[in-house]
């Protein structure tokens, strides 16, 4: 890892406390066992760059280990979310690349959502504004994603004359708002509404601009006050379940809910039940 | 099977009737060739217990066999649908297994939906109030649902500790109702309204309260008057191909269908169409 | 090929133009690199036969070779889209297949689907009026389909005695409307009218009846002006990753995505951006 070494806080087993982590860039705190990102190049309507690809790909990767993150909240600054790879930072140095340097690239870009797909915490999106491209697969590489009316989501690859199958966009967006619709939206390049996102699934809501960063901390912050060791086990499985049988999922979906019996939040939540009181749960 | 042998009509080839069997557990009758399964605990809004469970596992594997039952109709009794595994009666002794005894357990649940995927029958759920955990489980396991717009589908394990792969919720809901959709109600734990579920695909058609059960079974009536055969071909491919690829499906239908082609009902529904006729399938 | 020999326009390393090529059973022509194909016996709402089957696999298998096609609108005339197999010309002669010939049938249809998904270019479909049996297949096995409010789609095989799985319905349909949607129509072989039918995903947009031949064309006729290349990659992927995993996929697009880098559409679009032009795509 590029970024994280020596900014963070290194416990027994290879587990981590991220909160003091200070990222480079873009926006980064933990707050109540919840992680913010928030990309902020504002005046681009943030951007990505190689560099920010890297530390957030290094980021994701290192939630997996940390102990102090339970829910993970990711946004943009100043009414947009991501405008995606920056043309001259990005687009530009990719026209002077070989074949291995294009793969490289790619590559690391796959490898940011793998992470997110990989980390245990449910990531939660705020999204207003722009969201385009890289910003777009941000998007749909995290869990729930809560959107504004006038949010703009295009896979606009299409628009640099490259293809829509950029970070697993031809595998994810189809399960997420249906094979049909995802073919239009990755051919065309249009953009897709907030209202259409809610329609079509991809919006689990829509807030107001005001309270779209707001929503998603609380509901970040109610998942991680839950039972977050069975929370990354549900994420393991929808992940792990994408290409399964039925069957073969039945028997894995077995074996992952005795395990989750096995904690003591199972038991908390039972004793707190017989006491008619609300469980207190606290991820083991 | 624990429940059926001796309460059943036992036919040559290993064919069974079940006209006869009188469940234990719950209300079963068989009328005009279609099954009606009721849960009949309204007092407690019809929950799940082992007994129950491993009654449904045992009927749903024996309709496999069963000559005289064409379409099933599974509902609860009192406005509520099921409140899945009783509190007192499985989440409590679950507390006291060990991981041999609780593996059994998950198993044992992940075999009702098994059964219930692969018996032939298309099963339609009739579904007003509660309809929570492994009650919303066995909605999910059926064909076709019909809700209510009081209705209450909740995937709540995630209140009791435990994750939403629970009995292969991960792998089904999706592909019901998208992923984003299934990753918030799976996470949150929060009941989808029988207005979301319409908008969503989970339920087919919302019926008034009164309405509910009568519309399933005319619905379930229809499909026993059709031809049979074919629908449980319908149903096996429908899960075959869950994880194939296209073209492989595209070859799985071409066998499945050419031995459709192969019943007496193909040629029925052909001579009835000449002779201006309404075909009457037999389901051979 | 059947039909096509003769007919085309063979060029070096086995491309073909396809411009000048005759349909015997339905109507072609290539206007702007769009190809345009009509089911033309609107006094029988369309119907296919033996022949109309085998001429579309052996165009849909040529398309793969062509340079001069860059999408194609499949349409029907007299405002119906196509009423699926004919009953005299093709169900009644099945009647008298034994299970050889039955097979060789089914897969002669289901390679007309594999045929559609596996040509380059983007199927656009515009439906009106009765779209039925395999006419809906035609319908699922396009890219983007543009209906009408007025539309009727149903997968009506349950209506002759068959089952669901017909071309691939059972893994194509679920995909755009969902599994339980889905499920509704193979079984009770119902008609989704436009409404539903765009509410649901299978629809990517309703225009009027006088419009929608038009509306898919100007539809086609924008992406044959894109980066085709590109595009064929997009179509090729959505097919890949149908049942891969998340992960796999991801690679799989790394590498395609590479490819598409390597362009020169990529950079024409690079060099216009920085220009402020409009990028001119030429598909390589």
């Amino acid at each position: 890892m590029k970024y994280l070494p020596g900014q963070t806080h290194q416990l027994p087993g290879g587990r981590l406390h991220l909160a003091t982590y200070e990222a480079q860039h873009f926006y980064f705190e933990v707050a109540d066992t919840v992680a913010t990102i928030i990309l902020n190049r504002p005046e681009r309507k943030n951007p990505l760059t190689f560099e920010s690809y890297a530390e957030l790909r290094d980021l994701f990767r290192a939630l997996a280990y940390a102990d102090d993150v339970k829910a993970i909240v990711i946004s943009g600054a100043g009414e947009n979310f991501c405008s995606g790879g920056d043309v001259h930072e990005i687009i530009g140095p990719l026209t002077q690349l070989d074949m291995p340097g294009l793969l490289s690239f790619t590559r690391m870009t796959g490898d940011l959502v793998k992470a997110m797909r990989a980390c245990p915490q449910p990531i939660i999106a705020a999204i207003d504004g722009v969201c385009a491209g890289a910003g777009a697969i941000l998007a749909l590489s995290s869990d729930v994603r809560f959107g504004t009316a006038r949010s703009k989501t295009a896979f606009l690859f299409t628009r640099v004359g490259l293809a829509g199958c950029d970070m697993g966009a031809c595998s994810i967006l189809p399960r997420l708002i249906g094979q049909g619709r995802a073919s239009d939206l990755l051919y065309s390049g249009r953009s897709m509404s907030g209202e259409e996102g809610e329609r079509w699934g991809f919006f689990n809501r829509l807030s107001s601009p005001d309270d779209v960063l707001s929503d998603a901390r609380q509901y970040a912050k109610n998942l991680a006050e839950g039972p977050t060791f069975a929370h990354a086990m549900t994420k393991k499985m929808l992940q792990q379940e994408w290409n399964m049988g039925v069957d073969e999922a039945i028997e894995a979906e077995a074996q992952a809910q005795a395990i989750c019996m096995m904690t003591n939040d199972f038991h908390r939540a039972y004793h707190a039940f017989v006491a008619k009181q609300k469980p207190v749960f606290e991820g083991d």
